[in-house]
């Protein structure tokens, strides 16, 4: 028996440890209960792997994403294990850690009922309890096929192990490399209750899932193709504490709450009927008022920024996206071209960019016009599949705010301090306040321009982000073979990041174009490029201030900001008087003359998030006063109704959210 | 020699004469040299025509309709003959008269030259003077064959004699019935000078065309077909008297100078890109301010009129286009599908009503919504062909002011009233003053709905139609099929009509669509459906209004409203102050920093029609003044700053052009 030396490594902190052969992992870390597997050399290894001599040993905890992914991993064997105890004639198919949780796949005669997935829970609890052992073992193919003889699917993937990488994450459970098989050992006997085809590694007992929950099952194909099986996929979650998983719950369930497409639907916003298809939304008026309250607010502020209005159409010959390049590299995100004029093809655009290159190509431009902002509210039409269009993010057709700005290169660094300035101003006037920016800067294998222009574009762009005093996240390698970027992430109110603007250089369409300006020596001289978007889409914004807001949106962009509530049929006419002052004011006010009672009117448009009621009785009438109540239920009584109308006024004004 | 009863009927008078056999439709009206035809029987003929017993006979003042088709028809033949004398080797086409002239095809060797024009002009001249007689001469098919032997297209039309009706006005060289040649027939001797395959009816002489001109010449395949030999047409206009032939020209000099293709790339307003293809325009900044103007006025006034704003996709899967019928009745005017999800065919939409009307079906609807008016300024998409594409009048995808009213039978009459009475005040906001209407009524073959339904709508809108005191023209059998509509037709400046408005009832839609609303008795009724446009399009709007101005916009559409102009360039920050200053109030004002001497400024924003130029040297300066220059040269000076803000606003709220 020879001594072993390793080297434990957290952080940046290197010591050095001298042990014993046959040494495992874990007895690197006693009593570390946080601890669940080890990164030896670079590579995922169980506890239980046998530390050999110079190899340098990390601690992965299991708060770590590659705890957490190994936490999730664990817990789907033990959800598998559980669903072959509770119904032996189930198949397996694969089961990978996702994000916050994990799936896993089953052959099954029928889908799983709730009460199914209650037994399963259940039964999981049970084999948590038990402690049973994660344990790994190489074998060859030949083995493996003959242990696995019940189990179709895995079969499969031993033939097609190495090659393979399905989306589903075929490759999390097979991989290159030795053939493994993981089984879970009875903690006392040692005997065998369950095994599995898996890379791991694993937690080292079934005791170290802190907590979990199942979610729900749905259908999948197997390895994702419709021309395959269809199995049933349980989704579950898992996570390194009790509150944390309480935390995940309750974010969910206010996730849910908020979700845009069941919003749309109570408020009466927007919709996607089954005639038009997937990914392209109607906007009923209530939606109508917010959407144009948003754009009309963004485009006075680009007009006071400087930016020029224009518009182009929706269509265009392939001619214009051949010369853009838009038809070599993006084809796959446009719909399909329309044949007119015996044999020329058409698109629907799925960007603006080239139709403002040809605007400022459209006549000679100077210096002096520099820099030209060039904005539009361009609606544009992308191709997704149909399984992956989700309401108003990810969609069919949408609006661009989009700008182009064609500069000098000696305005550059001033034009995008300026616009990120703006731009951050902008959403914060939207009531989103949380942001930190990302750098995509070159990737080395695959750009267009000099090396030189994108050094400083990148060192300008830094700069400009870095003066944000925000937190800047460098994305290397990120940016598109056109020019760097910044991108503006943006946290909403229950703490999820939207990507939001971009603001992103382009040294390649000047080129395709030949955009020239003469400048003041007379000489002809290419502009720089930016493009800018703010909110991306105006529908994808929409949903998210929608979510950000629960629905609940600040008094400027409700659509209806304030609604009338007689106590009697007598007090209507004096409202609707009320009402039509204020609208008189640009106030959307409206009276509810319906025949409900009193309490069900404040209960309707309590759900219909109106921020102000108005409410009034024989005593405000005759003071000439109103009463307000509020969306959380507290009351204001006899303010006279210049001085009501004047602070709704005011709640607009300072866009406040009442 | 027995007697002829005839009878002249001139409008309703009748007035019974006996003349001897053989007595001319000429003779009954001696000299009347505005007399150039007559309608015998119903038919046209020839003043040389013989009278035969109990025939009716109207004079044809060569004024008429009927009068200047003929005036037209024989100056196109006069021009043929001009063409053959100086070209011999020239085979004739056709040659029709069309609106406010004539044109004729020639197969020559080469186009003709401007030089060439004259000489023909020349050569009518002088044909004209000879007072050559026209003389009609029945023919056999054979016979004509034989005659015109040379002449390859007419020998081609004596085939098609009957069956044909080209586009190119082939019916009206031959047409059905008797063959007939006119000789041209020199007036002392008789002798035959010309002749023609021609249908006729012709001046008696060629003394009879009072004033022609040539207008310009243009290649054109024979009957229209691009299979067809490439022929020379050339084109010319005649008129009763030269005070008319003169102020037709001076009218089209006028009409060219608005033209607002011109006058659109003169101003920087918009362009069609050939790139994007034909009839796809893109506005450019400044044309976007004066459209985004026009929008936003319309907009502000649709919404105090009680509009709702709703948004729909520009693509749309078919089955909506089948539910609403126009896949089967408006194919033809529609873009070519587009596959996307495995087979399902998606469509540009040329309409925006299938989808107004999803979004009333979105959910259920009480009595008490109605009427639910929804607007939208929806872009379609229309396929026409290349040929006929012109500017922004006719293009292929154009962006509608369309709004669909909603409403209950009973509202239906007060609502047509409202909404006639909002369309013309509107338009007159726009400056446009001078209306007719156009009531278009069932074609009894062809419509859907009861004749109750029917009646009442077709009877409420010639009340409401009339309550206006505007003329109102009949249009009987002119309606669509599925309902009743008026459109407001109007003059421009120069004394063109345009069709604007149309307010256009639908008794199909919604029952195609199933639309419903419950009615206060709890019972489901079904909607009136009113279809209306105010603008049509507001892209040919634009046009109309730009040629209506001559792009001398009123003020508060005018992209640039005032520009300062400095004496010398120390007066520039000043009028940049001013300029600052009037652009917090919304005003769009500039100033000319450029190097040009002054009077090269003036004749610069002169060109681009700018309503005020604000003139500041020293002596402004010092007064804290300015001086205003109006387009006609005209000046105002020594106007203290706040004051000249004060009349540019004002200006701009009164919607007056200076």
């Amino acid at each position: 028996m020879s001594d072993v030396r390793v080297i434990i490594q957290r952080d940046s902190e290197r010591e050095e440890h001298v042990v014993t052969t046959g040494t495992t992992a874990a007895e690197l870390f006693p009593g570390q209960r946080t601890v669940v597997a080890a990164r030896v050399g670079g590579e995922l290894r169980d506890l239980a792997y046998e530390l050999k001599d110079g190899e340098v040993v990390e601690p992965v905890e299991i708060s770590s994403e590659d705890g957490l992914n190994i936490l999730r991993h664990s817990t789907a064997h033990v959800m598998a294990q559980a669903v072959q105890e509770l119904h032996p004639e189930a198949k397996l198919g694969i089961g990978p850690p996702v994000k916050d949780g994990f799936y896993y796949d089953f052959d099954v005669e029928k889908p799983f009922t709730p009460e199914d997935l209650k037994a399963i829970e259940k039964k999981m609890q049970e084999i948590q309890k038990r402690g049973q052992r994660f344990s790994r073992r190489v074998v060859t193919d030949e083995a493996a096929r003959e242990e696995l003889a019940d189990e179709p699917y895995k079969l499969e993937l031993i033939g097609i192990k190495g090659s393979a990488s399905s989306d589903d994450g075929a490759d999390v459970e097979v991989g290159g490399g030795e053939l493994t098989i993981y089984d879970n050992l009875d903690a006392k006997t040692g005997d065998l209750c369950w095994k599995d085809l898996c890379r791991g590694p694993h937690l080292p007992t079934t005791r170290f899932i802190p907590a979990f929950k199942l979610m729900r099952n749905a259908a999948a194909y197997w390895r994702g193709s419709e021309k395959n099986p269809m199995l049933q996929r349980i989704y579950g979650t898992a996570w390194p504490t009790k509150d944390e998983l309480k935390a995940h719950l309750e974010f969910l369930e206010e996730a849910a709450k908020r979700d845009h497409r069941k919003l749309g639907n109570e408020l009466d916003l927007f919709s996607f009927p089954d005639e038009i298809g997937p990914g392209l939304a109607v906007f009923h008026p209530k939606g109508g008022v917010i959407r144009r309250a948003m754009e009309d607010y963004s485009r006075r502020r680009h007009e006071e920024e400087g930016y020029e209005f224009v518009y182009s159409p929706h269509a265009t010959k392939g001619k214009l996206f051949e010369k853009s390049g838009h038809l070599d590299w993006y084809a796959d995100g446009m719909y399909p071209p329309m044949q007119l004029d015996d044999g020329v093809d058409y698109y629907l655009k799925p960007m603006n960019c080239p139709m403002h290159n040809l605007i400022f190509d459209a006549r000679g431009r100077s210096y002096r016009e520099l820099p030209l902002r060039l904005f539009e509210f361009g609606t544009v039409y992308r191709y997704e599949k149909s399984g992956v269009v989700h309401g108003l993010t990810r969609s069919r057709g949408f609006t661009q705010d989009d700008a182009h700005i064609y500069c000098t290169k000696e305005q550059m660094a001033e034009e995008l301090d300026r616009t990120l300035t703006f731009v951050l101003n902008l959403l914060r006037d939207y009531g989103l306040t949380d942001f930190y920016l990302e750098l995509s800067t070159k990737d080395p294998e695959k750009f267009v321009g000099s090396d030189e222009i994108w050094e400083e574009a990148t060192e300008t762009l830094r700069q400009v982000a870095e003066k944000q005093g925000l937190p800047l996240v460098p994305d290397p390698g990120g940016a598109a073979f056109y020019g760097p970027k910044i991108s503006v992430q943006c946290k909403d109110a229950i703490g999820r990041t939207w990507q939001m603007s971009t603001v992103q250089l382009d040294f390649n369409l000047p080129e395709r174009f030949d955009l020239e300006y003469t400048g003041p020596d007379g000489t002809k001289q290419r502009p720089v490029m930016i493009h800018r978007a703010l909110f991306g889409s105006i529908e994808r914004f929409f949903a998210v201030l929608l979510e950000h807001y629960a629905g609940a949106f600040p008094v400027w962009l409700a659509p209806v900001q304030a609604v009338g509530i007689p106590i009697g049929d007598t007090h209507i006419p004096y409202l609707q008087e009320f009402a039509a002052k204020a609208r008189k004011q640009g106030l959307r006010v409206d009276v509810d003359a319906s025949s409900d009672r009193m309490q069900k009117k404040i209960r309707n448009q309590q759900k219909q998030k109106v921020p102000f009621m108005i409410i009034a009785g024989d005593e405000d009438m005759a003071n000439g006063a109103v009463s307000f109540r509020y969306r959380d239920g507290s009351q204001e009584n006899g303010i006279p109704v210049d001085e009501a109308i004047a602070k709704i006024a005011k709640a607009v004004e300072d866009r406040v959210q009442v």
